[in-house]
């Protein structure tokens, strides 16, 4: 039977899992809005950015519009909502300096140094929904030490779709049960554990702030279970 | 005008360029051949390998097969030279393992150096004919410090079709002229140079060791000229 032991590859999800979206992209619209007078409350603003990304991918999902890369989708969302939040007056560049704030997310606290010591022993990459030149520019801020970006934009399949778990274990050359997926996210999880992936589920019980309804636990019994990439490493031998 | 001023990526060829196949061939080669006391000449037996790289790769440039990645054409074409070079009596696993030399050809001297350098102010990634999961166990074994894996498998096209160039500008939400290919050979470049990539000869004279008869010298007046990633990196201001 397949184990953990079979990994050799662990694919991340990122926004949640590996980055602190919702801090990040409130801190840098303060920052903005302090610079440009404008104000606003920024952490509705961030949440309401989030909450139009499932609907804007269920549109390619569906297949009422081809394929389209996250970083024009968030645009579309941050032009539905600019007069909203008093950003309607900005020009071009500003808009394409809020939408880059995707390109700045910062990581959880843990996240480099138990990367770090996964990529002794694995390989190690993104299994986002994000697109490549989001993610590259990401893992650059950050210091994410990737070794290689893959996602729904090399699948072409956006998450939960099986098709972009199981292209990303076939660009690596790996069977699904020789992949691991590591997510926040309950359902992500399931979708990748349904294409054959292996599982590790890491508590991010903060990622909604206040506004938080559901993954503050493991809901089903994942190869690994724990509540930080420091613990995934020493779960998975490193 | 466009200059190198406004390049925001280098992306390299690999196969020659990062990494010294024929030596590593060799070497690898003359190890496994010694356990198994197989005596051939290994290096015309990476001569030969390398050889049918192009004609295999032609097939599907040309539309008679479908997209194969050249993992399997490299093992199509080990197969095709085993009977030649005492290698038809091997396992299933000693043939994996021979191709899977290709998986941890060396970096030439001045690569990893000149890459850390180029890393601190451009994104650094491959544009290679290799396969991502090929790349990226390459990186991992010669501490490579990709920060994207692309190329002609990302692209659906082996090089020189143009889509290998471009699409791999595209997945890093960059324009043709904003992205430098660097290769020791100038067939490559001259394709790049005609999507509008920038472009950066690097010579590796030892590249076909006594063989090499071509790509001594940059046969064109392209961005950049020189003879390591060291001088390379100083030439992009890092």
């Amino acid at each position: 039977m397949a184990s953990k032991n079979d990994v050799q590859a662990l694919l991340f999800d990122v926004f949640g899992t590996v980055v602190d979206w919702r801090s990040s992209l409130i801190e840098e619209m303060r920052r903005f809005g302090a610079e440009r007078n404008i104000n606003a409350d920024w952490a509705a603003f961030a949440d309401d950015w989030r909450g139009l990304y499932q609907p804007a991918m269920e549109e390619v999902r569906a297949g009422r519009r081809p394929w389209t890369i996250l970083d024009v989708l968030h645009r579309e969302s941050l032009d539905m909502l600019a007069a909203r939040y008093g950003l309607a007056g900005l020009n071009e560049p500003d808009l394409r300096h809020i939408n880059s704030m995707w390109h700045r997310l910062k990581p959880w606290p843990d996240t480099v140094a138990g990367l770090t010591r996964l990529k002794s022993r694995y390989i190690i990459g993104t299994l986002s929904n994000g697109n490549v030149g989001l993610l590259t520019r990401m893992a650059k801020h950050g210091a994410l030490p990737w070794d290689v970006i893959l996602g729904a934009e090399t699948a072409r399949a956006y998450k939960p779709q099986p098709q972009a778990y199981l292209a990303s274990a076939e660009l690596l050359n790996l069977a699904p049960f020789q992949v691991m997926l590591v997510a926040a996210h309950n359902g992500d999880l399931a979708a990748a554990a349904a294409c054959g992936l292996r599982t590790a589920f890491v508590a991010r019980p903060t990622e909604y702030g206040p506004h938080q309804k559901r993954d503050f636990k493991a809901d089903h019994d994942w190869d690994v279970v724990t509540d930080s990439f420091i613990n995934l490493a020493g779960a998975m031998g490193c």
